[in-house]
């Protein structure tokens, strides 16, 4: 467990057509903060997402070609190779009712999305490649 | 980005029968609060969500008429009209395992709910129109 | 509304092959912190979760036999019996790209997960028996 103090928000609304992944990125680095969480809602037009195969060890990618509610897309900042680096799973609702859902990847593009991030003051954590899993994780 | 002070947190029981969207506004109102953002698990007895038609510009609403878990809502408050405005997307998991969910509306029963609120303390966010989603949001 | 200090926050990264419902026992235990919200992201090789059979006043349990991201767990810790009690939700994406979901039940194994904890410092939370619900709900 790395201790934070967690008392600086923010508040953004993410632009229309934008990329949703970039966009959260890019809302950290606007206030120079590179180690957070966040939580947003709204709507896609379209999203890119992925499935990780624990077995093959890669990320499986599916195209979401269809507008769908942001029901949740929450994740963490922290820093990768000297950059910021976001982190989030995103789960949809469809047309139909139901959900759908995955690891965020670039190709999402925003309809209309609120994002609330958390600034974390104290460790930066970095990621770096875990054996176990083949994932790019926190040290600890 | 707008930045808050989020410190101040709340916990509350939400009553069983209420209207989920109704209690989550009468929980900020009732300590004062127009700014902020909240988390909730719990059930409900069933449920009114919609899906933003963003081609036709209009909410389709549908009715869960079966009780269900409340995997995720997750939300802001803001101003709206003069008055607090609650958003909210609902994730629910059905008697099947499966998950469903969309735009919170009025209509969704509490079977039991506990709420997360952060007060942020800042900048009061008012929505209004925008001209190119045709949804109430924050002006930037 | 009960009022807190929210401003203490934790990170975690659990351990692969954990079980999901103790690692994050454990986590507020490791810091002494029986009050608490939380949200996490990862993956899990399997899962059991729970849908609450509001009539017959049982929860039914289900096995997720196959891996699955965390598209969101989250909950909040609080006291049951003496101990410390976490009430987890959990939305699953499987390999299809659709989406599960339950209330987090022991028997869900860790493939790899980030937590985000918020340490309420307030009043500690006792879950007692509800009659309304047949929960074991907040007293209020």
């Amino acid at each position: 467990m790395w201790l934070y103090n967690g008392n600086k928000a923010f508040l953004a609304r993410l632009k229309h057509g934008d990329d949703l992944l970039h966009a959260i990125k890019d809302a950290f680095d606007s206030v120079g903060i590179r180690m957070g969480v966040f939580m947003a809602i709204g709507a896609v037009k379209n999203a890119k997402i992925a499935f990780y195969n624990q077995q093959g060890r890669v990320y499986l990618e599916k195209l979401v070609e269809e507008p769908a509610e942001i029901l949740s897309c929450i994740g963490n900042v922290s820093e990768k190779d000297g950059e910021t680096f976001v982190h989030a799973h995103i789960t949809l609702g469809m047309g139909d009712g139901s959900a759908k859902g995955g690891h965020l990847l670039e190709g999402t593009t925003i309809f209309a999305c609120e994002l609330y991030c958390v600034a974390l003051e104290g460790e930066q954590l970095k990621r770096q490649f875990d054996d176990v899993t083949g994932l790019m994780l926190w040290n600890y």
